[in-house]
Parts: C-alpha cells; sequence; structure tokens
C-alpha cells in the first residue's frame, strides 16, 4: 500500500521550495505518487526498465490489422536488432529494455469462435509478466507488440465496461472503411461468445482476460500484479496496455493506483478507457504506435519530476522571500 | 524561410520507417519543423539553449503579484546557484541555460501612468535578447522572470487581441479575490492609456510592447526575430513567453512560423492566447511557473522526435512486411 508518511514528506518539502506553491503542477503530484509507492521519502527515476510483451492473435486471420500477423515476429527482431522506435526512446532517456516474446508461433485462439487462452495459457502469460520485475527497479513502463491486440483490448473493454462495440473499435493500425466495420462485427460476435460462455451475471475480470484478451495483455495484467507487491510504480502506455489495466482495475477497488497513464493515445477509444480506469495521462502527442513508446516518453516527465524535487533549493537555503501574505 | 526540401526529406524518411504511417503523431510533425528550420534533412537537438530574461516592473508597486518585487533578483541568484527549477530541468535533459537580467535596479515605468519603456528601452531590451544567439545552437527555449510580468503580459495580450481584459487576466503566481480583481482594473486602466497615447487605428505590435510590455518581454521578442535569421526554432514558454510571441505574430503573417508553444500554462487565459498566435502546446501538465520551465521540459518531445527520425530502421533494412494494401 501507498506510504503516507513518504507522501506527506515529500509534500511539506515541497512547500519549502523556490517556487510559488503548486506551480509545478502534474510534476508535484508525481514525485509524490513515486515516493508513496516506492516507500521513501526522496523519489528515484533512475532505474526504469520498458518492458514490451508481444503475442500473437488467432483473430488476426480475420483481417481486423492492416498488417499481416508476420510483422509481430519481425518487429520483436527490430527490437533485438535496435532499429525500432522504443529503441530510440530508451537510448535517449536511458531506460533498460527488454522485450518477451510469448509463444509466436502459437497465436491464441479465434476469440469469436472459442476462448482466446486456456486457463493455463493465460497463468503463464501473467507469470512471464511477473518475472519482468526480477531487477529492482524504480518505475516500470508496460508496452506490447501484436497483430491484431487493438481488436482484442477493444473486446476486453466492451465486456469490463459495457456500451456499443462501435465505441471501443478504432482503426489500430489504420483499418478503415469495411474493414473497421468487420473489426467492429468481430468484437460484437466476441463479446457475445464469452458472456454465453461465461454465464449470467458480470464477467470476472480475469475470465474476460482469458476469453477475449491475448498473451502480451494477460503479461501486462501479471506485470502490474507484480509491480503492486515490489513498491515498482508503473507507467501504463497506450491502448493496448490500458486494456491490461482495466482487468487489473476491475479486480479491486484502487488496484491500479500504483499505475499512472503515459500518453493518450490517437487510437478514439483510448480517451473512454482512461476515463473508465479513472486516469489522466500526462502526454498527449497523437501517437498510436504500442511498444510503449507513450509510456517512454512519459519518463522524461517523471526524471524532471523527480529532477526538481530533489536538486530545488528551498526558501532558506536560497534567501528568496516568500509570498508576501505568508508569514505575518 | 523554411526549408521545403529538407521538410519533404523527413517525410520521405517517415514513409520508410518501421511503423504504421503518422503513428508517431506530433513527433513526426516536429522533426520535420525542426529541420525545416535548420535547413538540413536530419534534424537536431543536441546543443540546446534556455534562454532565461528577468525583468522588473512599475506596475508590481500596484500589488498585482503575491510576492515582493525583489524577488525577481533572488531569483536570479538562485538561476546562478543552480538551485531553481529550471536549473534542474537544464541537468536532467543536458541544456545549457543563460540568465540574463535587464536592468533590474530599474524597473519599467508604472504603465498605468505612463509608456513602461522608451523607444531606446526598448530596443536596448530587444537587442540583449537577440544577442542570446551568438553561440550555435540547434533550438532555443525562452523563458522568463519577473514579479508582475504576467499583468505586463495579460495588458499586451488585451492591446493585440481585444476582448475584455478580465479575460486575459489570471492569478499569476496566486492572486485571488479583491487583489485579482485590482489586477484586472489595472489591466483595463493601461490599455486605455496606452490606447489613447497610440492614437486611433490598431496599435503597432511594438507600440504595444513599448507601451505595456517589460523588458523580459522585449528581450524575448528580440530573441524570437534573431532566431529567425539563424535558422534557429524556438520553443516558447508559457503565458509571458507567449505574450512576447504574440508581438512578434502580429508583425507579419508567419512571423512564428519557427516557434512552437512547449506548455499550455495553467494560467487560464493561456488557452485563449495560444489559439490568438494559432499554436497547440506540445505539453499540458498544469505548471505555472515560467523560467522556461515549460519549454525545457517541451525538449524531452523534441529530442524523442530527433530519436526516433534518426535511428529507426527502415522496413527494408529490417525485413518487415508493410501494410497488406501497399505495394500490391
Amino acid at each position: 500500500e501507498p506510504d503516507e508518511a513518504a507522501a506527506r514528506a515529500v509534500r511539506a518539502r515541497q512547500a519549502n521550495l523556490t517556487k510559488p506553491p503548486g506551480s509545478l503542477g502534474r510534476l508535484e503530484e508525481i514525485a509524490e505518487w513515486l515516493a508513496a509507492w516506492q516507500g521513501r521519502e526522496m523519489p528515484a527515476a533512475d532505474r526504469v526498465l520498458v518492458a514490451i510483451f508481444a503475442g500473437n492473435h488467432g483473430v488476426a486471420a480475420r483481417g481486423v490489422s492492416a498488417y499481416p500477423a508476420e510483422v509481430t515476429a519481425q518487429m520483436v527482431a527490430n527490437f533485438s536488432a535496435g532499429g525500432a522506435a522504443i529503441n530510440q526512446l530508451a537510448r535517449a532517456f536511458g531506460l533498460a529494455l527488454k522485450v518477451v516474446p510469448l509463444d509466436l508461433a502459437r497465436p491464441t485462439q479465434d476469440f469469436t469462435l472459442t476462448s482466446a487462452m486456456s486457463e493455463e495459457d493465460c497463468a503463464q502469460a501473467m507469470e512471464c509478466g511477473a518475472q519482468a520485475l526480477d531487477d529492482e527497479i524504480d518505475l516500470l513502463c508496460i508496452g506490447e507488440m501484436g497483430i491484431g491486440n487493438t481488436t482484442a483490448a477493444a473486446a476486453l473493454f466492451h465486456a469490463l465496461f459495457g456500451g456499443e462495440a462501435a465505441a471501443w473499435v478504432g482503426p489500430g493500425t489504420g483499418v478503415q472503411g469495411p474493414a473497421l466495420q468487420a473489426k467492429v462485427e468481430v468484437v460484437e460476435a466476441a463479446a457475445r461468445r464469452a458472456r454465453q460462455s461465461s454465464g449470467p451475471g458480470e464477467m470476472p475480470p480475469l475470465g474476460a482476460l482469458r476469453q477475449l484478451g491475448g498473451r502480451e495483455i494477460a503479461a501486462m495484467a501479471g506485470a502490474i500484479l507484480a509491480a503492486r507487491h515490489r513498491r515498482v510504480p508503473v507507467l501504463v502506455d497506450g491502448f493496448v496496455a490500458t486494456a491490461a489495466a482495466a482487468v487489473v482495475h476491475r479486480m479491486a477497488p484502487g488496484a491500479i493506483d500504483h499505475c499512472l497513464v503515459g500518453h493518450l493515445s490517437a487510437e478514439p477509444a483510448h480517451e473512454r478507457a482512461v476515463r473508465a480506469i479513472g486516469k489522466r495521462p500526462l502526454l498527449s502527442l497523437d501517437m498510436r504506435l504500442g511498444e510503449g513508446s507513450g509510456a517512454a516518453l512519459a519518463v522524461a516527465v517523471a526524471k524532471a519530476a523527480v529532477a526538481t524535487h530533489s536538486g530545488m533549493a528551498t526558501f532558506e537555503s536560497a534567501a528568496v522571500s516568500r509570498e508576501s501574505g505568508a508569514g505575518s
């Protein structure tokens, strides 16, 4: 649970730093959030890990993506060779990068026909996600790669939060027109099948994950849960990563209080999704790439929060006058 | 003028990088903007200067700020000692920092009574701003410090763009209640006096600057003009820096095309101001500190844009399949 004493210490220090109270805005909120979840008065953002999980999806055969399914494995090779966007962001901001391909040769099942994963499959993927936390880190970014996975994410949001399927479906990598309409129908069919299979009442979040998710989404959910136990705050990437956070969010109240969303995706339904999990993204730069790119970019904001919080002078040490009204 | 060939080269390269077209959002826009104004096909963001101009304001004696006027000089000392927020941000992101105090012992005149600056004063301050560009740099951040200067900025916006004075006035460092109402009245009185003094017709932008600005605002305007001549793109900081950009914007169409606004300030009128100059800020993190802090934080986004643009593999080099629809 959050360390309230650490959070109080951050607030007390903020009030003495040479700036008008509150004038660093969300940087102050982030410093307090980091301290509370790291359990120390001086937050850190030095050892940052970007964990990218990759999975393949049976539903990709239904033409829901602008790219062929082999691109998942090709992009994993590109991550290893250092050629992807996330490699450049990790290098620019000094972040460690771990890429975890999850059984790419064996896609999940087509979830319009049957459950995407068996219970064992889903649990194994979650455990893979948890293992990404094995090293000591200050902050975790979670991201993904998986052709077809915005369809899985949309189906999960639809099952977890209701509404029309069309409200959760968007272009992903770039589908439009009739293909986009087909994607909506795939999500409708999948959610209908999952509801029938899960029986009456609300679908349990882990059931929804198994029915409609994918291995990379299960792995991200596992990483979020493991991070909570290890006192590691998490920056969640875009649309698909938010689906993993949504699963954990529905498990218990406050279950993702140790998570922030790094970036609001250009995928239209992301705004609705982040509202549904009670988050306000740090950045909004029209990106829609995945790979943890939005979370990695948000690390710059976290580093700025830590740098200002730990490095600034106080009014006393710098001999700067306080507000005219204060102290009188 | 922007280098259209460089911009075209950026767009051509973007189309071949291993990502769905457009999926890096504003990072792609920034790479193109940097290349066009730097006049080279591969944009750079290595040598970045944060220039902070400090000025004192006669109008501060009217109680428009929550802080006493001596804080301007105290904060300049804090910048020199490395204790301010901007020092930590500059260190965190590897930015050079130049602090230029402008005749702090001699505040501008109270612009409710007479012109803030003489023509000579204003021209000298603009020249000081231009000199900040003396070294070779890839990107300039402009920021400021000056107790009372959100009042000057509000008066400038009111003179340049019209509307009600109250729509341009906000709490600044934290004034509220009757003091905030007094600040509105100060801006109204100043604008009325300036209009009478400037005669019929639209107030020329440099006239408005001299009448209602301050030395640090004039310096920022001078820096923006000099940056244009030297092919240096500019990241403009918050509310007060935007007032300098607004003066240049009113001089000629496209005069601030080489500028982006780094951060949307929590000062409520900043949103109206950035719309008036046709900009969309890169960040929105509820900050309202000045000191170039919002622009400095936005440098992280520019560095990310350059890193992805220059470092990513192409579809060909990484052997990643393109969109199914393409090339067929």
